[in-house]
C-alpha cells in the first residue's frame, strides 16, 4: 500500500487543521522542490543546536549514507561534503575550487544546465571549451575524445547526468572512460538523478559529483552535497575563489569536529536524515528507480493515449522528468492549462527549451503510480474543457 | 516500506510522541540556531512549488515586512533580497558584489566577525585597511574619521553591529555619520541584532545591512537577507565575483517575477513568513527588544548573584548574548559544565575570545524570563555538584 494512502486518514481527527491542510497540499510534478513524505517534514519539528552531539551524529550518518548510496566509501577513497545553499552553489563550489587558475574546463553541453556550468566557469575567469549539442542530441564519447586529443591543455571535463531541460540521460560512463583515459578530472552534475538512477562511480571514473537535498533523495531544499575523490579534493586546499563555497575547508571542518564552518540548516538536515532512511527502506537507488520508472511508464503511456507527444525520442528519455510538446491546436494556452491543473491540485512545470514549445512533468518525489493516474485524469478533463484537439 | 511509518503514526494516537519530544527539545541559549515557536516549525509541514503563486506571495510579503522592520521601504529607496545559504553567504555576497576591483574597504574590527569580513575581502583580493580594536574595546567614530581623513582611496566601510564574539553593541550610528560625511558606502553586519535592536537606517546612513533567518526574527536557518539602498545596489550590476552570490541578479529575479534564480529553501521561507508574523504580533522590534532585555537583565543579575563575572563592562554589553569569564577555581572544566547543563536540557555556547576564557549565554529565540530562571537554577545546581567556588 503506497504511503500516499496512509498519509493520514487515521490521524486526521487528532491532527485537525494541520493534517487536513497538508492533505490539501498540491502534488508537485516538478524537478524540485518535490512532494516529500509527512515523516520527512515532521523531522523539522525540532530545534537542535548546530554543535550538539545529536545533530553532529545526524550529519555524520548522512555523510556516510551518501557515500553508501554512491557505492563508494572513505576506505575506497571518497568523501562527502554538505554545503549550505541551492544545488547551483554546490556546482559553483566544485568548479571554483577544483579548477586552478591554469586550468581549462571542457564543458559537454546539451541543455540549460550545461550552459549554467559554463556561466559559472566564466564568472570565475576559468578557461573553457564547449562541446555543445542540440537539446535533443546525445553527447558522444568520441567527440569528447576528439577534443581532448586536439587540446592537451584541458584539465577538467564536466557533464550533466540527467539534463533537466529535456529529461535526457547522458551517458556519463562512456564519456567518463574517455576522460579517465586522458587522466583529466571529471565533474558530474547529478542534481536530478542521484539517488534514483544507478551510478557506478568506478566505471564512470567520477571525481566530483554534485546533487542536492530536494531531488531524488526526497528531502526538502536547503543544501547541496558533493561526493569527491579524496585525492582530487586534497589538491583544492587553498584554491577556493570564495570563502562560503570552499569545499576543502568545509570538508575539513566536517571531518575535524563534525561541525559546519557556518550555521547549517539544522531542520533541513534533520529532514534529509529521515529522507535517507526512507530511501534505504525503499530499497535504495534500485528501489526508488523502480517506482520512478513505473511513474514514468504510466505517464508516457497515458499522455500518448491522450494524444500528447514527447519532445525526445523514447530511447533518449530518462525516467526523472519528461518534456511534452505543446499540442498543435492554436487554442492551447500553456498558462491556462497550467492554472487549471494547479486549481485541481496538480503542479506541473514549464519548459526550458530554446527551440521548441514544451512543458515538463516530473516523476520524482513522494509520487506514486496512483498519483500519476489522477494527474492524467485531470489533464484529460482540462484538455476537454479547453476544447483542445490532440 | 511505508507500513512502518503508518504503524508509527497509528500507535501515536494523540500525535503524542512528536509533540512531547518537541516539548523535550533542549532550550538553546546560543547565537543560533535558536529555539523557535511550534507554529514557526509547523509552517514547514507543507510542500509548495517554488514557482507557485502561494509561495511567491509569501516571498513578496516577507521582503516587504523586512523593509518595514527596518523602518524603510521601496518608496524611501531601499530593497530587500533573500539569499540561500548561511548568514556568512550574505556578507560575502555584499562584499564581493558591492566593492569594485578598484575599491578599498576599511574594516572596523573588534571581534571574530569583524575578522571574518576581512577574510572575505581578502579571498576576493579586495584592498583592505583594518581598524582593529581589542575585543573589549568599543570602536570610536573619531578613529574612523582619522583613517578616512588620511586615505582618500577608501570606498567602503564595514562594521559589525552586535559583535557576537563578546555580545558588544557597536555604535553604528556614530560611525555611520562619519562614513556618510565622507560619502563612502557603509556595510553593517547586523546578523545577531536585526529584528530585536532598533536600527535607524537614516540616522545610521546604512547602505547594506545583512542578517539571517535564524537570529532575532526567530526563524529557522537556511538563508540570509540583505537590505540595500537601491542606488548602491543598482551599481553592482555585472560586478559580482560569483554566480550564486550575485545580489543584483538575485534582486532582479525577485523583482521581475517574484521567483528565485535557483531553488529556494521553500520550507525555511514558510517558517520565516510565520516568524515575521509572530514578531509583528509581539510588537515588532520594540516588543521583541523588551523581552530580550528582560531575559538579559535576569540572566546577568542571576549570574552575578551566583558569583560569575561578565567579560565586558556592563555599559558595553548588549542584550543579545553575554560572555561570562570562567570561574577562577581550577576545578572548573567548561566541557563538564556544558555537558551537565546539556543533560538538564539547557544548551549554552562556548567562548570565541582570543585573549580570555569565557563561555556565552544567549538571550534570544523563543526564550522567556521563566526559561532564564530555570537555566540559572540548573547552573546553580551544576556548580554545586562540580564543587566550584565562585
Amino acid at each position: 500500500m503506497p504511503i500516499s494512502y496512509c498519509r493520514h486518514k487515521q490521524t486526521d481527527s487528532q491532527w485537525g487543521k494541520t493534517v487536513s491542510s497538508n492533505e490539501q497540499d498540491k502534488l508537485l510534478f516538478t524537478p524540485g522542490p518535490l512532494t516529500t513524505s509527512r515523516s520527512v517534514k515532521e523531522a523539522m519539528l525540532h530545534d537542535v543546536g548546530s554543535r550538539d552531539s545529536v545533530f553532529i551524529e545526524k550529519v555524520r550518518s548522512v555523510r556516510t549514507d551518501l557515500l553508501r548510496l554512491a557505492g563508494v566509501s572513505q576506505e575506497s577513497g571518497y568523501e562527502s561534503i554538505l554545503l549550505q545553499g541551492a544545488g547551483t552553489y554546490g556546482l559553483e563550489a566544485v568548479v571554483s575550487c577544483a579548477i586552478p587558475k591554469t586550468g581549462h574546463l571542457l564543458l559537454v553541453i546539451n541543455g540549460a544546465y550545461g550552459h549554467r556550468l559554463k556561466k559559472i566557469a566564466d564568472i570565475h575567469q576559468i578557461r573553457t571549451t564547449g562541446l555543445v549539442y542540440q537539446e535533443n542530441e546525445t553527447p558522444q564519447a568520441e567527440d569528447v575524445k576528439s577534443v581532448l586529443d586536439k587540446d592537451g591543455s584541458i584539465t577538467h571535463v564536466s557533464i550533466v547526468h540527467c539534463e533537466t531541460t529535456t529529461g535526457m540521460f547522458n551517458d556519463i560512463e562512456a564519456v567518463g572512460r574517455v576522460v579517465a583515459g586522458f587522466q583529466k578530472e571529471y565533474i558530474v552534475d547529478a542534481m536530478s538523478s542521484f539517488g534514483a538512477v544507478p551510478i557506478d562511480f568506478a566505471a564512470c571514473h567520477i571525481d566530483y559529483l554534485v546533487s542536492s537535498s530536494n531531488k531524488c533523495i526526497e528531502g526538502v531544499p536547503g543544501f547541496s552535497f558533493i561526493i569527491a575523490r579524496r585525492s582530487c579534493l586534497l589538491k583544492t586546499k587553498g584554491q577556493s575563489r570564495t570563502l562560503s563555497l570552499d569545499i576543502f575547508d568545509q570538508w575539513e571542518g566536517l571531518e575535524q569536529n563534525g561541525q559546519f564552518r557556518f550555521t547549517p540548516p539544522t531542520h533541513t538536515i534533520s529532514a534529509f536524515h529521515q529522507a535517507v532512511a526512507e530511501l534505504l527502506e525503499e530499497g535504495g537507488v534500485t528501489g526508488r528507480a523502480r517506482r520512478y520508472k513505473e511513474n514514468y511508464a504510466l505517464l508516457v503511456q497515458g499522455m500518448r493515449t491522450l494524444g500528447f507527444r514527447e519532445y525526445l525520442e523514447a530511447p533518449k528519455q530518462g525516467y526523472i522528468i519528461s518534456s511534452f510538446l505543446y499540442p498543435a491546436d492554436p487554442k492551447f494556452d500553456f498558462d491556462d492549462f497550467y492554472n487549471r491543473l494547479n486549481g485541481q491540485g496538480f503542479v506541473i512545470y514549464p519548459g526550458k527549451l530554446s527551440h521548441a514549445d514544451c512543458f515538463r512533468i516530473g516523476n520524482i518525489g513522494k509520487i506514486y503510480p496512483q498519483d500519476i493516474g489522477n494527474l492524467l485524469k485531470a489533464i484529460e478533463s482540462v484538455i476537454e474543457k479547453m476544447n483542445i484537439t490532440l
